[in-house]
């Protein structure tokens, strides 16, 4: 068996940037196998919005892995720590950060692509609106193109190279918004607020909101989120 | 807050290995965070063992994590793919391996690494008597280890530089045992067997337990281990 090179892996949040990376996986010719986690986000949110965009850009399969971070702690998104909602959107590594979020979801990426033979995966990572998380940046990605090709038995058998498509990487907020609306995305089911309403209505104010707010007066496009 | 030296996150599955790799922590004064996923193996039974060998060597915490690789799929110890019992240990990547396995384990340990502020992971990785995984060679252990302090905030911030230890990396199995006796280990909690008996005793037939078998002989020392 080779590698199905229509096949590709897609970390899904549910929000603006993997819907759009997405998209451009689609826009590429390639099958979409869409991977999301319930980690225990107060954001349920995400959940069903990732579920709506895999069907609103036919995902072959949507997959949602439970992980508990809640065990490990550490993080505003997940722990008991207030979700920053004023000031200026910091550049410093924000409370929101999650340890090792990225490592663990591209982890079980590599371990879904490697049975189904796809050597493609795709993350939405940005180092331009990045909010400042370290395992957004291309040396981190390079980094663990290496550990998916030297710890798995495809990429050591050289039956497959495996490759994590950051098509958003350099990208700023309205150009990922441009280029999903360009490939016609309804970005009206996507959800990126930290602290939603219990009917999933975005606050406006955390820091996502803001950024996302911005992306689309800066991309000229009219925002189709609904606030509280 | 800075790095405190004498806390380690040792990955624990219960079997020789990983207890002689949390020996060889404790005996270098670590402070030690046993760390255990139940990934719904057929062989539950290593997660009383990994429990049973947290309290033996004094750990200060033990965690255990579930995460379904069910769902993945593409693994004879957790897919419905018969567990080879006969036939020579082969030298060949073996239906047990788990895709990607030692990465999700080693990204949750950096995660709890990191909220505990602990610079050292140990794994009982081993690439002499390995089973043919390629998530246990060396320059796999040092692409991981890149990972970890690319995709931290605590490594990006300089604040901790993260070392995986894999002390018995280059040990023969009977090295790996003499190791651990003398560092006081009792083996007869252990369990190593991939096919117990719903008692927990070991099959003695499968890789594992033929490796153990070969692993006590070779090291002189009588083997502790309960057979069917």
């Amino acid at each position: 068996m080779t590698a199905d090179s229509r096949r590709a892996v897609v970390l899904s949040s549910g929000g603006i940037d993997s819907t759009t990376a997405m998209a451009m996986a689609v826009s590429q010719g390639f099958s979409v196998f869409s991977l999301t986690f319930d980690y225990g986000q107060r954001h349920r949110h995400e959940l069903s919005a990732a579920r709506a965009v895999a069907r609103h850009l036919n995902a072959e399969k949507h997959l949602v892995l439970e992980t508990d971070f809640r065990k490990i702690g550490g993080s505003a998104l997940t722990a008991d720590i207030p979700v920053p909602g004023t000031g200026p959107v910091e550049n410093t590594i924000p409370v929101t950060y999650v340890p090792a979020r990225n490592t663990i979801f591209l982890a079980y990426a590599l371990a879904w692509a490697e049975t189904l033979d796809a050597a493609d995966i795709f993350i939405g990572v940005n180092a331009v609106d990045y909010s400042g998380y370290p395992d957004c940046r291309p040396e981190y990605i390079e980094a663990f193109a290496r550990v998916a090709n030297l710890g798995s038995k495809a990429g050591v058998e050289g039956r497959i190279t495996f490759a994590v498509h950051t098509p958003l990487i350099h990208m700023t907020k309205a150009e990922i918004i441009r280029t999903g609306a360009a490939l016609g995305v309804d970005y009206s089911i996507t959800s990126s607020c930290y602290d939603p309403s219990p009917e999933g209505l975005a606050c406006g104010l955390c820091d996502s909101c803001r950024i996302r707010k911005k992306g689309f007066v800066d991309a000229g496009l009219p925002d189709p989120t609904r606030y509280v």
